[in-house]
């Protein structure tokens, strides 16, 4: 892991001396990151990138050379910058559950620390979580669209850099895809890799048949062919079948074939009956070109046969909404050893934020279906033996009654006064984990358009609390 | 710079595995690699990451735990793997200078090298200068749109991961852009940063005042304060101007304020008032909410009042356009010491890609405007002293002759036989070469929406060869 700690905007730095030189940069402080929208109008988000967000605390240190650097840009007090050298994340950070699925405006990560400590780390935690849960998500929306086909990962040259790359494809497995055409995440993270020759293979042979011939001979257990380099009708599928017969004929199962452009809805329902005249009724129809959710699903309901979906560009990028736009703010303020709860009032209700010092609760019904989640106070406490009543924040009228629940707090510690307590998880667990949450959601929160929206309330004490402020400060 | 050698597709290895065990991957191919379409649907794009492709090259190494792990996927014989560890890069690498201005279909990078080099190579290549180069283009647009005005590259936290804020904060200003908030980055590159304070700043004090206060009191030169925590016309701009006087009282000279929210137009009209009635003409006005250039455009046409801009979000995911479509495709193979011209044949006519050993030319009038573009073989010398007709490659009847011109080929040496020949640049002198280039374009390539489509032409050998290949292959 790279010494990530210069990487944060210059601003946390300025106030990071301002604090120092006022001598309140060690005041203890609360900071939630949350956001206020799923991605691409989804009805969740699945949060992802706990794992680097704990290298990159455990890794801080301003080095020499960083020092100097700072230093050299005249903006910062000498005793400010040897301050630094000695800079120790000695906080508090909680998060959920790497792979757990949130909604808008809940505490997904809260940071109690020390001013200044929680001021230069917010840039980056931001920039793990945001693109590793925006990925997450999309590659769960991906897969939801191809049902139980399996979505590969093959987004690498189109990334926005090797990180994008690399924990993109980290990201696309934890939200469901089978594996992924990265090595280097692959070897990183113990995740499955897969892939099989691109066009210039075929270009490369004096014939597409020898071409393919040569593929078998190198991969008689995995021969996947890709078909579209010439003419998949008249000559990718012909040569195909060709080759799969002598693969046969000594013993070898053939995987099946890929396309990569042209018009997959007629091209696999003909390479199908190709297949299936010849015998091969298990071999695989993969297609890859500009794939995302919406496409998938709609070659699915036109019946195309494909057993196997690579999804490139889309995915990694999450193309139709490239950012997830988790925010970091202020919710309370130390004194006298109690904590005072901040509010961030704007003239767009929206962007009012929930102050105090939070958690999430999460109700499920007896079926394991969550319900609703409730913000909390972190001193609340949710009794399951009574009957629990919420109602919706801004339409107070519309309430909800619940008994027979279990109630699940979602915010753990991942470092207690700096000691790192996280305990380090398999991808692949975490991609099962991910797996069951998104079963505790009905259907229509899962939906990839026009989803239902999930409850997501406050409790009464944090509601009056909020109300309370927002009226103390409109009298100011 | 971290070893990036497994940062590949795996079938680049399995190919490589497989001409290996044909023993064909030592022969000599050229890739092109090239994009099929501006970013945005703009009307040029700018080449960046030439320098982080060059450190990629020279890094190239498979060490002792990417064998094991390679060896562990039971795909590669042990031959195959023995020879990897000797991998080193020993061909030719041609491309256009970092920061040129180039269009659709034009080969930007030529790799000559055997077979098994060219393909590892292929996966991170493309990785790194489709993003650099989407971002430095989105940069040059947001740039044009904001006219002489600074524009502040503040994308950091929702840049997808660590490299993209990193590499696209450089990309952000060779573009165009004067800083970046992104610490490391201006670490790394030498370039400038930026940055103030955060609406945490403000909250942290009791008052807003005394939060203005401690900012001017810590940087007195340097004061330019965030106006819309509570309320920009109320209160932002009340105590800012307080301040501003306590500091001009002292001798300082204010810089100005930051508004992050709320209507642009408007509040950036009624604060201009307000500074200017107190006396603060030179204080600038920062803009920082959401913007792109479709949206500064219409800002600077309904006449708001700012100064500078800063972009965060739209800019460094390219969020309109997330993905620079570049490949890079096998033209040509040496047989007998000779390089056979090679084609790929597609349905989509746009897709039929241009064969042959190449390089570009760029016509420039006399008034060193760039008049055309001449894609042509290597072994073509364009005349300066002579007349030069070129035609449409599809309408050919669209012809169009020069003279008094000059021609530049685009394609310059960064390794040959293997030996690094690039000279890293400075990348304020690159910023000011994109400048330079941009200078060389008619105003109607750059135009943001609906712009002029630049001519790319091919020279009548290439036009020749290209279409004899064609239809020798449709004969088959």
């Amino acid at each position: 892991m790279r010494n990530l700690t210069l990487l944060t905007d210059l601003y946390q730095l300025t106030m990071m001396n301002g604090y120092f030189k006022e001598n309140v940069h060690d005041d203890i402080v609360v900071f939630d990151m949350f956001f206020r929208k799923n991605p691409s109008n989804g009805g969740y988000t699945i949060v992802c990138g706990i794992e680097q967000l704990v290298e990159y605390i455990n890794n801080l240190k301003f080095e020499d050379d960083d020092i100097s650097y700072l230093k050299s840009l005249n903006m910062f007090d000498d005793t400010f910058l040897e301050f630094l050298r000695e800079f120790k994340f000695t906080g508090d950070i909680y998060a959920v559950e790497e792979g757990t699925v949130m909604f808008p405006n809940e505490p997904v990560i809260r940071v109690k620390s020390p001013l200044y400590q929680a001021q230069l780390i917010e840039t980056t935690l931001l920039n793990i979580v945001n693109f590793q849960s925006l990925i997450a998500t999309k590659a769960s929306r991906v897969c939801f669209a191809a049902g139980s086909d399996p979505v590969l990962e093959f987004g690498l040259r189109r990334a926005q850099g090797p990180d994008a790359g690399i924990y993109g494809a980290r990201a696309a497995v934890i939200g469901g895809c089978s594996g992924t055409a990265n090595v280097l995440a692959g070897k990183m993270f113990n995740i499955p890799v897969i892939g099989t020759h691109a066009h210039s293979w075929v270009q490369k042979f004096d014939s597409e048949l020898e071409a393919f011939k040569a593929y078998a001979n190198t991969y008689p257990n995995k021969t996947l062919l890709l078909v579209d380099t010439y003419d998949v009708l008249n000559s990718g599928m012909p040569n195909a079948i060709k080759v799969f017969k002598q693969l046969k004929d000594k013993g070898f199962k053939p995987l099946g074939v890929r396309i990569d452009s042209g018009d997959m809805e007629y091209l696999s329902k003909e390479i199908r009956s190709m297949l299936d005249e010849a015998g091969f009724y298990d071999a695989s129809i993969v297609a890859s070109n500009d794939l995302d959710e919406y496409k998938i699903l709609e070659l699915k309901s036109s019946g195309a046969k494909i057993n196997s979906w690579g999804v490139g560009t889309k995915l990694i990028t999450s193309s139709d909404c490239p950012a997830l736009g988790g925010v970091y703010k202020l919710c309370a303020v130390e004194e006298n050893n109690k904590l005072i709860p901040k509010i961030k009032i704007s003239e767009d209700p929206e962007k009012i934020t929930n102050p105090g010092f939070k958690n999430v609760v999460r109700i499920y019904n007896k079926y394991n279906k969550a319900e609703a989640d409730l913000i909390i106070l972190e001193d609340e406490v949710i009794d399951e033996s009574k009957e629990l009543t919420i109602f919706h924040p801004i339409y107070t009228w519309k309430k909800k009654t619940f008994k027979n629940f279990t109630a699940k707090r979602l915010l753990k510690p991942l470092f207690i006064n700096g000691k790192c307590v996280y305990e380090k998880q398999d991808i692949m667990k975490i991609r099962q984990f991910v797996k069951d949450e998104l079963d505790t959601l009905w259907p229509q929160y899962r939906r990839i358009t026009s989803p239902e929206e999930y409850k997501v309330d406050l409790s009464e004490k944090l509601w009056t609390l909020k109300n309370n402020m927002i009226n103390e400060m409109r009298k100011k």
